[in-house]
Parts: structure tokens; sequence; C-alpha cells
């Protein structure tokens, strides 16, 4: 039988929010075992850049990443954010180890083409993750802490989403561990009701998603996360649950299924 | 016999300039065996920090670092220069790892207490740095790349002198390996005459340190360079060389002992 390990993924809103992300740190702590820390940080990097003078580009919620904007995020994710979720888990007993995708090569992406005529710059969309090497640290009792960056292995950053870093590496280690991907965030869940915070919708799976999609149910910024979540299964990661940051006990939310 | 180990520490100014970069990694990249890269990122810093409208302040050489400064450092150090040597080292097919003192608990450190009435602020005095740990990294075929950053234990990253972060490794390293420590900066070595580049004095021992410092050869800057080098020699180290960033060849420059 496959040992557990827990993926916790969590988002930008949370990291900026100290009460929540203290909460979030402190029940990332208490889980058992083997366990992963993906974080975002697009708040911060779009706060920074402002305070330099540069200006965040958005399309459909993806950030436009020119060289200026690539040092932003390469700071902000890879440093600020990072090295202090780290520093964090320490104190809270986590042998935490920050990593971006360069770091010991665990994440390898390509520059995005041009997609619809737009140039998305220095954003990278992932060509594999390195399970193996991950479980090594792993089972040195090491937990990765994971930054949204990830390099082309020509030298160059690239600016990737964290909800794909966190999909990819729960595939990449599904065939090592039964893994359970948590996608934590400022909702309950799913909701069924956007105005409603209590209409979580207990369970999906890909029928579901179909019929939630046609009727609108699911729309915007879920789409991709609930997509990313059904690929995530189809690769072979046992559950994924989409809930509130500081309820990430394997038991609330929205299970993917 | 113990295995030879070579470490590197690389400054500012040279991380500041693309040719020298370039041809130290490309050096670094060809040292055969098991090595470590130590850098700075101070012009950097103290560049980022200007374009947020954050004032450098230093005293004897030393920044101050107050919150918003070590906001700025562990951006810069942690991030911006980290992950993109990071990035580059995997390009030339060496499997590089940036780490801070607080990833994996590698160097641990305690806030400086006042100093002659000074607050140097978030700055961290090393209390030990983990030598087991970062000697299981190099066993396992990875190369450490180490920011001028530690932590208290407590959840708060702190600012470190990268000179004094390779003496700390070498020397924890030092029961170990056969350690090299290599200081590289934009001189040939410890020069008799400041205005003579080609003036290298090629071997010191603490006698020849004392008399040259009573005497006057060997002044500022270079005062604790040398003190930390004698004092990793008396911990241990083999030897340690100070040269030119782009002559990391283990012969050039000066050799103390």
């Amino acid at each position: 039988m496959k040992q557990t390990l827990t993926i916790v993924k969590v988002g930008g809103a949370v990291v900026e929010d100290e009460v929540q992300l203290a909460q979030l740190l402190k029940d990332f702590s208490a889980i058992p075992g083997r366990k992963v820390l993906i974080h975002g940080g697009g708040r911060r990097a779009t706060q920074v850049a402002a305070s330099l003078g540069i200006e965040s580009k958005m399309v459909g919620g993806r950030r436009i990443t020119d060289a200026e904007m690539l040092s932003v995020v390469t700071m902000v994710y890879g440093g600020l954010v990072n090295k202090n979720l780290v520093a964090r888990l320490q104190a809270n007993g986590v042998n935490a180890l920050g990593l971006t995708g360069a770091d010991i090569d665990v994440i390898r992406s390509h520059k995005r083409p041009l997609k619809d005529g737009i140039d998305f710059g220095f954003v990278g969309d992932v060509d594999r993750a390195d399970g193996q090497m991950l479980s090594r640290l792993i089972e040195a009792g090491i937990t990765p802490v994971m930054a949204p960056l990830t390099h082309d292995g020509q030298g160059n950053i690239l600016n990737t989403n964290a909800d794909t870093i966190a999909s990819e590496t729960a595939k990449a280690l599904a065939s090592i561990y039964d893994v359970t991907l948590i996608y934590s965030f400022e909702k309950k869940g799913v909701l069924s009701n956007p105005d409603d915070d209590d209409s979580v919708i207990p369970t999906i799976n890909r029928a579901d998603f179909e019929r939630y999609k046609a009727d609108g149910t699911i729309s915007g910024g879920m789409l991709p996360k609930i997509e990313n979540a059904l690929s995530a299964i189809d690769a072979g990661v046992s559950r994924v649950i989409i809930t509130l940051a500081t309820a990430i006990d394997g038991h609330s939310g929205t299970i993917i299924s």
C-alpha cells in the first residue's frame, strides 16, 4: 500500500492576510506525515510592481510577464513569499525547503508560444515535474515549499501558474504516493450560488462538471481550477479537495473525484 | 582520505557584471567534483531599494536592515539573484539548489544585539551551520547555492554577510571534507600596493597578517575578509584563496594558510 501524501496549494489572497495565513500554517504544520506546500503571490507581486512603477497587465486572469515583470515575480515569489513561508514553517517544526522549478531541476517548462495572438511573455508551460527527486527529499523528512516559478533548462526562469504547479506536482507524485491535493482559497468550496457562501457542492465528478458548466452553475476562474483537478484525478491523484484556507482538514469543502 | 570540496564565494559587484558573471559561472561549472557557491547581491539590493524609495544606510560597510530593507534583501538575495544563478547553473549541467539559512534549517542565527550603540536591525550573527545536512545534499550530487540570508528559528529571516556565510559553511564542512574556500572578487588577490593591480601577495599566514596590519599594508574592508579566512583555517579549512572572479582556478591569487 502506498504512503499517503498531502499537497496543499495556497493562493495569493491568503498569503496576504496575516490572520488566514497564520491559521493555514498552523493547520498545515499539524498535517501528519508527508506533505508539500505550493503557494501563489500574485497580489504581492502586483503591489511590488506598482511600487516600482511597473504596471500589471492581465489577460483572462493570467499575468503578462515581460522582462521587468519577470524580475518582480522572481523576487516576490522566489524570495519574499517563499522564504518567509519557509522560515515560519521551520518555527513550527516543519523542515521546509523552498523550491522553484529551477532548483534541482524539479520542474522544467518551455516559454508559452503566442496564443490567439497574445504574447504572455516569460510564462512557462510545464513539460515535466521530477517526482523521483521530490520523493527523495520527502523521504528524507523534508517538506518542499514550491513557488510558482519554473525554468526552461537554458538558464531562464519562467512564471508559471501556482494551480498548474500543484496539479503537475500531484500527478508526478501519484505513482509513488496516495496523493490528496487540496486547493485552499477564500471560499468554503465550489459554490452552487456565488451569493451564498454556504452553498458548497460536496462532490463533483467529470459528468457533474460538464452539467454544471453547461447550465452556468460553474463559471469564470473556477473552470480552469476544476479542469486542473479533473486532469489530476485522471492522472492517478486519489482526491482533490477545494476548500477554505482555514479548513484544510481533508474533509471540508468540495471533493473532486 | 577526505574527499575534496570547493566553496566559492562571489560578491555583489561580480553578480552585477554580466561579462564577469558569465565567466565565473563557466569556471565554477568546470570545477570537478563537490562544490558550493555562495553569493552576495548588495549592489542590486541598493538599486532595488532606491527604486522603491528606500534609502540604504551603511555603517562600516555593513547594511542597516530595518523591516522594509529586510523585505528588499529577502526579495533580491533569496529570489532575484539566487534563482537566476540556479537557473544558469542548471543550463551548465550543474544540479544547483538555492538555499537560504531557513531552508532545511541549514544556518541558524540570532538577531545582532546593539553594538557600540548601533542597531543593525534584522541582521543575523551565525550560531551554527548544519554541515551534515549540506553533506547529504552534496553526496546526492547537488550543488548548494547559498544566499546571504539566515533565520532565527522563530520565523524570522535575517540578513547575514555573505563572507560570513562562506566561512561558517566552510568550517561546518571541514570535518567532513578537505575544503578549499575561494573568495572571488574584482582584484587579483590581496595587494601590497592598492594602486598596483599586479602587486598580489602570494601567501599570508597569521604572523604575516599581524605584520601587514601593523604596518598598514592591509587595511579597510580587506581586514575582516582575512580575519574570516584565518578563523576558517583555524577551524580546519585546508586553504583559503582570495582571487579574481575570473580566475577561480585554485592557484591564482593570495593563499591564506
